[in-house]
C-alpha cells in the first residue's frame, strides 16, 4: 500500500467525500482471512466466517457419538464478570479474551499447560461505572499475524500474535462521556473495524476503521447526524424500506431539534462481510434516551442495519427496523449472509434476528425486505412488518409514552434475542438460535442529558413470557418461511451463541451453566455438562492433531444476568432485568473459565 | 446436656481451673462423627477422619482404570483467591467454602444444577489487608446437622446444614489487631475447636472451643504465656522432649522480658483427634517476630505440637520442634495418628511433617520423640534431631541473626512442607505428601510492634533447591525408617494435599493446575487433567449412587503463589516467596472452581 493511497482514504473520511477512490487496493489481508476461514480446522473470525454462519464443516463429533463427549482441558480466565466472546484458533494457536479487565491469552495447543503469552492491558477504572450491562467482552480478531482487541475503556490494540507485544494502540472513545467498547473487531482488507457502546449514556454511535498496520484512523461513520458524518450518499445510499435513495441528510429531519446529537445508534454488536459485494453489515442501537415522547420522529438511523463498503466508505443501504423506538429494541444483532430461495430464485440475503422479535430477511445487495417473521410466539408490540412499506405495524396499546406504564409488552427490552449469535447450516437451510422468551412493563419518563451519566428515561420491569418458568428457547428456525422446526425450552434466557456442525450436532450453553450438544434433526439433548459458571458466550470448534474439539467460555453475567454480576440478587423482583433472573444465583456463580471438550 | 454442666465447663475456662470435671458428658456428637467418618461413602471431617489419614477405603477407581477418569461436573466458587480447603460429603449433600469472602455452598448430589443453599457472610473489609498470605480458607466442618465455618475476619459460624441459616456466630479475634482465621474447625464432642492466624502481626496464638449448640465460649488455651492462659498443668503436662513435667510457667522463662506477649505461636493449621485417648493434636507457629536476635531463649511454646484433652482442657503434653526459631518454621502442620511398629512393638504414634524438613514420629500418648527424618534431601539448617534431648542439632552457619544475611538455608521459610496435608495408607505403612523443595537467604532486622501492623523483622529471598527447576516433590515416605520409596518432581511447590485410596491410586494437584492420579506402587502418573487454576487444596473422594467420585477445588494462591494472588509477578525475582513462582503466571490464572471426577 502506498502512502498516497492511504492519504486518499483518509481524505475521503475526513472530508466526507463519497467517491469510490480506494477500491480494492488492500484486499490481500481480507482475502487471506476469508480463505483461512474456509479451513474448518481453524476458527479465525469471531463468528466463524465473514458470513457469520457459525457453522463448521467438522463432523468427527456427530449425532452418533456426541453423548461420549468429555472435558479435555480447562483454564480460568482469572476474572469474574461476563464472558460473551469465543476463542479463535489460528493454526495451532488459540487466542481468547476475558471480561474486564480484558486479559488476552494465547495458548499453543501443543502445550496447553503454559500460556504462550498473556496480555494484561491497563484499563481505565472510569470505564466500569459507565458500562451499561456488566463488564463483558466479545473476543479478539485475528489478521496478518496480529491479534486485534478492544478494551472496556474504548481502546483498540493490535498485538503481535506470536509474542503478545503491543504493535499499536489507539483510543476510540472516552469513558468520561460514557463511551465504552465490548465488541469484537472485524478485520476487512487492511482495516480494523470496531464499534462503540454507550447507548444508555447519550452516546451518538459510530463505527471506525483503523489501519491494520499502523492503527491510524482510516474512517469513521456515525449512525445518526449529517450525511458527511454518516458517510451517506444522498443518491447512492438506498433506504432498504423504500428501495429509494435516502436523500440528503436523511437522519436530521427525523429528530426533534438537536436531539440527534444524543442520538444513540451505538454499534456494539457483531459485524459480517460479503467479500463479493465488498460490503460490511452491522446494526445500530437504541435512539438517545429510552423515552420516545421526548424524541418525535423516526429517529433515523437508530435501530438500523447498514451495508457499507469498507474501502469507499459509503453506505450502500440502510434499513431501519424499529422507527421511533419505544422499547429499547437495539438493532445491533448480527446479520448472517446466506443464499435463500425466494419465489424460485436464489437471492443473496441476510438474516437478522432482531431484538424486537422479528427475523428479518433482506436482499443484502440493496436492503430490500423479503420477509419478517416472529421467531418468538409471544411478540406483541407489532402485528407484523409490512413488506410493502418495510415498517412495523405497531400495536397501538403497546406503544410506550412518557409517564404511562405500558404493560405486558413482548419481547422485553432485552429482546427476543440479544447479542447471542445464531448459526446457519446451508444443508438444512435452518438457523439455530438461542432466544429469550421474556416480556416487560415499560414506563418512560423525561430525562436530561448530563455528560457521562445515564441517559435512559424509562422504568422497565421484565418477566418471563406468560409469567411462566420458561425465559429462553433454543430454536431451529427457517427465516424464509418463519417456521420453527423445534424448540428447546430453558428456564433462563438462552444467552449463548449457537454452533452447528456437519456432524449434525449443535452446541449451546445455558445461563445456569449447562453446556449442551443437540441432535440437529430433533432438538434432542445428546450430552450436557455442568460447567463452572453460566454461559453467555459462543461455542466454537476446531481440529488439532486430528482430533475435533469444541471450546466455550463460561462466565455468567452480561445484561442477561446483570443482577448476579452486580451482586443485586436479593429483593429485586421486578427491577429491570435484575428481577428476571433473581433465582439464577441459586444455580450458578460468577467465574470465567475456558472449557474444551472432545471425544476420548 | 445440662446447663449446670455447661456452667461448670465455662467456670473452668474462665478461672483457668485445670481439674478434670466435665468428663465425657457430651461425647455423643463426637462418637457419631467418628462413626460417620468410617463410612467411606462420605467425607465428613476435613482431613477425612479424626486421625487425619486422608485415606479412603473406596476402590472403584483404581490403578487399573484411573487412566479413564473424566470430569463429571464443575462449579465456580465465584471467587478468585486461594482455595486451601476441600468439600465435605455428608449423605447426599456436599458442602464447601470459597476463599475470601468465604462463601459456603451446599449441593444436593442428586441435583448438582442447583445449590441447596449458599451462605455469603458479611466479612469485615479490615481483614484482607492483615491476612499474611493470600485470602485463603481451609474449609468447613460438619457435626450434628450443622456446618461450622470460619471467616477471614475471625468469626465462627454455625449454619443449619439443611438451610444454610445462621444458628449462631461468634467473634474469635479482631482483625484490627491482625487476627484472622483461615482454618477448618474440628468438632469434638460438643466443642467446635478453632485456631487463629496472625503470626506476622504479633498475635499471641490460642485455640478456642465453642459450644456446638450455642456458640458460647467453652475454653481458650494460649500457646505462650502463663500457665493459666495456656491451660498447662505444671505436673501433668509433659514436655515431650524431656518426658518430664513441664513445670510451672514453662513458657514465660523462655522469652526475654515481656516479648511473650507478642509471642506468636498461632494455631492456623489442621487438628486431629484420638477418640481413645481423648486428645486433640495441633501445632503452634512462629514466635513473635522473625528476628531471633530480639527474642533470646527457646520461645516456648511456639513451634510446638500440643496434645490436649478437649473436655478437661488440660494439655497432656507439648513437644517443641524448633526452639528459638530463626527460620519461620511454623509447627502448625497436621499430626497424623497411626500405629507404628517400633522395635517390634506397635505404638500409637503421630507423624508430623514439619515445615523445618523433618518428619517427626512421636508417641502420641506422651509426646516422646521416636524418630525424626529429613523428608527433603536438601534440609541443612540442622544436622538431625537428637533423639535423647528431643532438640535439633542446629548447623551454626545456618542460624540466622540480626542484620546478617544467612545464605542458602534449606528449607525456605515456606517449609519443606507447608499446610498441605499428607495421606497415610495403613496397608503400605507409607505417607504420601506434597512437599516443597526450596531454600532461602534470610536476614533478620529489628522491628517494633505496632498493633495491627506487620511484625516480621526479616528479609527473606526464596529460590528452588540447588537453584534448579524443581520446587516441589510428591513423595511416598516411611516415617519410621525415613526412607523415600519414590518421588515425583514438580516445577512448583506441591502445595496440594494428598489423597490415598484402597484402589492403590493416589491423587494430588499442582500449583500450575494439573490434577494427577498416581500409581501408589510406583509413583507413575496414571491420569492428569488441566484444571482451570492451580491447586493448593485437598482432593477428597466419595461414593454417590454407587459411583465413586474424586473432588478437588482449584484456585491458585496462598503463600505458595502469593505473587500471582496479589498481582506481583512482574520484576519480583528474589522478593520473599514472590520471586519463587514469578513464572507461575505464565501457566495458570486465579479462579476458584470445584472439579469433580469420575469414571464414565
Amino acid at each position: 500500500m502506498t502512502s498516497m493511497k492511504r492519504h486518499c482514504c483518509m481524505a475521503l473520511a475526513v472530508s466526507g467525500c463519497l467517491a469510490l477512490a480506494c477500491g480494492l487496493a488492500f484486499a490481500q489481508a481480507g482475502e487471506d482471512l476469508n480463505k483461512m476461514s474456509l479451513d474448518a480446522n481453524q476458527w479465525v473470525i469471531p463468528l466463524g466466517d465473514y458470513h457469520g454462519t457459525r457453522h463448521s464443516k467438522l463432523n468427527q463429533i456427530n449425532d452418533k457419538n456426541a453423548g461420549k463427549l468429555h472435558v479435555a482441558w480447562s483454564m480460568s480466565t482469572g476474572t469474574l464478570r461476563g464472558h460473551e466472546g469465543q476463542p479463535l484458533v489460528v493454526g495451532k494457536m488459540m487466542y481468547f479474551q476475558s471480561a474486564y479487565p480484558n486479559y488476552v491469552y494465547a495458548v499453543d495447543l501443543d502445550n496447553i499447560g503454559k500460556m504462550a503469552w498473556k496480555f494484561a492491558p491497563e484499563v481505565d477504572k472510569l470505564a466500569p461505572p459507565v458500562a451499561c450491562c456488566d463488564l463483558v467482552n466479545r473476543g479478539v480478531a485475528y489478521a496478518n499475524g496480529k491479534i486485534l482487541m478492544t478494551t472496556l475503556d474504548a481502546r483498540v490494540y493490535a498485538l503481535d500474535a506470536k509474542t503478545g507485544k503491543i504493535l499499536w494502540t489507539v483510543q476510540n472513545g472516552d469513558p468520561k462521556l460514557g463511551q465504552t467498547m465490548t465488541g469484537a473487531p472485524l478485520v476487512v482488507h487492511d482495516k480494523v473495524i470496531v464499534g462503540i457502546s454507550g447507548g444508555e449514556f447519550g452516546v451518538r454511535g459510530y463505527i471506525t476503521a483503523f489501519d491494520l498496520d499502523t492503527g491510524k484512523l482510516a474512517w469513521r461513520a456515525y449512525s445518526v447526524g449529517p450525511d458527511e458524518e454518516m458517510l451517506f450518499d444522498p443518491v447512492k445510499t438506498i433506504d432498504g424500506a423504500t428501495q429509494k435513495p435516502v436523500g440528503a441528510n436523511s437522519s436530521l429531519g427525523t429528530w426533534e431539534g438537536e436531539e440527534w446529537k444524543l442520538g444513540g445508534g451505538t454499534t456494539w454488536g457483531w459485524y459480517t462481510y460479503d467479500p463479493q459485494l465488498n460490503l460490511v453489515y452491522y446494526g445500530s442501537g437504541n435512539p438517545g434516551s429510552w423515552n420516545p415522547t421526548q424524541r418525535a420522529g423516526d429517529n433515523k438511523w437508530s435501530m438500523t442495519l447498514f451495508a457499507r463498503n469498507p474501502d469507499t466508505v459509503v453506505a450502500a443501504w440502510a434499513y431501519q427496523m424499529t422507527p421511533h423506538d419505544g422499547w429499547d429494541y437495539d438493532g445491533i444483532n448480527e446479520s448472517v449472509l446466506t443464499d435463500s430461495r425466494i419465489g424460485g430464485a436464489t437471492v443473496p440475503t441476510l438474516t437478522h434476528f432482531d431484538r424486537n422479535g422479528f427475523a428479518y430477511l433482506l436482499d443484502r445487495r440493496n436492503g430490500k425486505l423479503l420477509a419478517a417473521n416472529k421467531f418468538d410466539p409471544t411478540v406483541n408490540w407489532a402485528e407484523r412488518i409490512d413488506l410493502q412499506t418495510g415498517r412495523p405495524v405497531v400495536v397501538a396499546d403497546k406503544m410506550t409514552k412518557e409517564d404511562t406504564n405500558t404493560k405486558d409488552i413482548c419481547p422485553a427490552a432485552q429482546g427476543a434475542k440479544n447479542m447471542q449469535p445464531v448459526s446457519y447450516d446451508a444443508k438444512t437451510k435452518l438457523f439455530y438460535a438461542g432466544t429469550n422468551h421474556i416480556c416487560m412493563d415499560y414506563q418512560p419518563f423525561s430525562v436530561k442529558y448530563k455528560s457521562g451519566f445515564p441517559y435512559v428515561g424509562a422504568t422497565v420491569s421484565m418477566f418471563p413470557a406468560n409469567n411462566g418458568d420458561v425465559r429462553g428457547r433454543f430454536i431451529a428456525f427457517d427465516s424464509v418461511t418463519g417456521q420453527t422446526k423445534w424448540a428447546i425450552d430453558e428456564t433462563f434466557q438462552v444467552y449463548s451463541g449457537a454452533l452447528s456442525t456437519d456432524g449434525s450436532v449443535l452446541f449451546y450453553g445455558t445461563l445456569d451453566g449447562w453446556f449442551k450438544a443437540v441432535d440437529q434433526a430433533t432438538g434432542k439433548i445428546l450430552y450436557q455438562f455442568h460447567t463452572p459458571s453460566g454461559i453467555i458466550s459462543n461455542p466454537i470448534t476446531y481440529m488439532h492433531n486430528g482430533k475435533q474439539y469444541v471450546a466455550v467460555l463460561t462466565g455468567v453475567g452480561g445484561w442477561a444476568a446483570i443482577g448476579l454480576a452486580e451482586g443485586l440478587t436479593q429483593g429485586t423482583e421486578g427491577l429491570g432485568a435484575v428481577g428476571l433472573t433473581r433465582s439464577l444465583g441459586e444455580s450458578t456463580n460468577l467465574g470465567g473459565t475456558l472449557m474444551v471438550f472432545s471425544l476420548d
